[in-house]
């Protein structure tokens, strides 16, 4: 039986980095921790539309510390969900983009170091089609007036149309059919987990806990959407040099720091991920997971399971023979070096000039540790940094992450066929 | 293989007393009557509200037509649409409604000659539960404009609720997984039937026909409809009296035909009834089913079967011994008498003096035989018919219609238990 302290230490691992008032339900996350004989299940959904961009890092990055904390992560791939609200692409379509969007959060889990094995990844309607679901949905909209549909869920695509006013009301319905103790998602879903918070126990279920993610923003100061076009995010499959592009013109675009996607970037995901690594480093390696193997993603998704943990398949030689699997990358630099100073969170690289060797201290400038994003925009704001330095750490920073991405991307016949398929406009 | 006059006899069987433009897509039931190794299938959707009230008979007496053109009937009794619509009452007592509904279509059927073992009795939720279905009705709301559901479909009770929102979709997709030929409805349909028309092509389905009869008004002039009061409407369970006095109220609250439900009841129920009578007469006995055998009802009702014909069960013994069960009752009197002139639709049998043996032609009056509604209407404005006349002969007539219901209700303990379970205020 875990200590009170263990528990407490679990919960502020799951809650951590989510301000306050984007928790609701704090009990209930602490009474499923007390619980015995059953592990806290987390929910996540996600909604395959445009390709994923890199907003979907902090969200993926929350897993590390739910893992951490005993909890059980179910992700929930919406298929019917997105099939409703987009009310365009045919369903063989959206489940193509389904399969897409599962081999790039398993891709960009292993990136982040968090093993992709440990969380169940669940076809939305593998749970729809059975009598109580069934039963269940009538009984909910004979709850439900149509205002608070629109009340809780401003996105649909199509808000006129019949199908997205199914949507709010499958994803509370999650909740029960998986029997999860806590959903977590984008502040975006606000309006959703309120109205499940409203209705779930209407139809005599129990209430279930809500966390709340920041939302990164976009290039150009809006919420970063993978409805919106390429240009105003960084994609997972995004190049090297096209990451460094768009990292130079999205920190052009804003002084804010909140619609400063290249700055908030640094402070949502990179300084976290330097924390969570840090962490992983001073913890011992037993929680430490390898990072940069490129595991090729040839599951075949055809039939998603339902309950059962997806494993990460063995290697398959898949494209290797192209040359084109990345070798064994290192995550360690440019975060932090094992001789920062403690309590480093970012670490600057020395500037090299272009036309000397990059062997370290050049142009006289050494590595600048950092221990807050707070000091960062201090010396930012009196030039002590400067733009070429955000620009071109952040950019190197995402470009190490996105590199086993790209790489498991081509290793994976599977998911470039569902690229193809489920994309077929931008092949 | 039948002959085109065949075809053409049967197709005028079908849409007898249907106005022209009640009739959509004739092409299609031609289609059906003229094909091979299948009968055409025609559907008639019954929604389990409050009790079901003598306007039923219109298109019960239709039944007998489509039998005789070789239909296959299926009656679906709306659990899930009728739950769908009120968003008030649970599903339990949804589910014992519809229990009752079919035993009052049942026994309305028997007390008009028309075998109820002839006709399929299928529940909605049966065909409902399954991945193809699920999918149509996803596939179905991408199609449809929140605001064509709104123009459909003026009669919700809770408008503004999600639930009915889903009603003319489940009725539409119905004609698809029943695979029937035509529906049939009350001219109340007409919005459900064009959106039936307008979406099932989009769904890569073809077009069913529609038939629409005329709807009896209620006493008082307004639609006939099991949701409105009692006294507005004769219901098949109301007692001789009952029905005596409503028929007077209601004759008296309006010279308007169209707006006065005994005379449209006399023109819509009685009249075809009559007709039905004769040309089983002339036709001989062969299609002409005994009435007042008063079948009892017993048949468990909990699982409704899903394609199977409903068989009609073997007399029980419940309740014969309170004596509460008719004696045989003849039907072929008032409507009309053996002696009746060719081409007589309804006799008014002579008025007894309060004072004398109603031993026939009392008061100098004689039988007076009628071959139209109109000659009657004629006679009622010249005042050789009189207003005591038509409320006689109508209450009359009805009282013979309703009794074996009445006994039907008395010799059945499953019926009597859904009304209380379906109906528990009413108890």
């Amino acid at each position: 039986m875990a200590t009170r302290r263990q528990l407490d230490e679990n919960f502020q691992l799951i809650t951590r980095r989510i301000p306050e008032e984007n928790i609701h339900g704090a009990d209930i996350i602490h009474t499923a921790l007390a619980r015995e004989g059953k592990k806290p299940v987390g929910l996540w959904v996600t909604s395959p539309t445009g390709k994923p961009h890199i907003g979907y890092l902090i969200p993926l990055l929350k897993f590390a510390d739910f893992l951490r904390a005993g909890v059980e992560i179910i992700v929930v791939l919406l298929d019917v969900y997105s099939f409703l609200d987009n009310v365009k692409y045919p369903m063989e379509q959206v489940v193509q983009r389904m399969h897409y969007y599962r081999f790039t959060v398993e891709a960009a889990l292993e990136a982040l170091g968090i093993p992709s094995k440990n969380i169940k990844f669940i076809a939305e309607s593998s749970y729809q089609i059975n009598p109580r679901f069934f039963f269940d949905q009538c009984r909910l909209c004979t709850l439900v007036p149509q205002q608070a549909v629109r009340d809780a869920w401003d996105r649909s695509y199509n808000p006129d149309m019949l199908a997205p006013m199914l949507c709010p009301g499958l994803q509370t319905l999650a909740e029960e059919h998986l029997d999860i103790d806590f959903q977590f998602g984008g502040t975006d879903q606000r309006g959703i987990f309120e109205f499940a918070e409203r209705f779930l126990p209407q139809l005599g279920y129990r209430n279930r806990a809500h966390l709340m993610n920041p939302m990164l923003p976009n290039l150009y100061g809006d919420k970063m959407s993978s409805s919106h076009p390429p240009h105003t995010k960084i994609m997972f499959l995004d190049d090297e040099a096209t990451v460094e592009e768009k990292v130079r013109a999205g920190y052009l675009s804003s002084d804010e720091v909140s619609r400063n996607g290249v700055l908030a970037t640094l402070r949502d995901v990179l300084i976290p991920l330097s924390q969570l690594q840090m962490e992983r480093w001073v913890g011992g390696t037993a929680s430490v997971e390898r990072v940069g193997d490129t595991p090729t993603h040839d599951t075949p998704l055809s039939s998603l399971p339902t309950t059962t943990t997806t494993t990460t398949t063995t290697a398959s030689n898949d494209d290797a023979d192209h040359g084109l699997v990345q070798p064994t990358l290192s995550l360690s630099y440019p975060f932090w070096t094992p001789s920062s100073p403690a309590g480093t969170v970012f670490t600057f690289p020395p500037t090299p000039k272009p036309d000397r060797e990059s062997d370290g201290d050049s142009d006289g400038r050494d590595h600048r540790h950092y221990a807050t994003f707070e000091q960062i925009m201090h010396d930012l704001t009196t030039q002590t940094l400067r733009a070429d330095d955000i620009v071109a750490a952040v950019a190197a920073a995402l470009n190490q992450i996105l590199a086993p991405v790209r790489a498991a991307y081509r290793g994976s016949r599977a998911w470039r066929a569902a690229d193809r398929l489920g994309y077929p406009e931008e092949s």
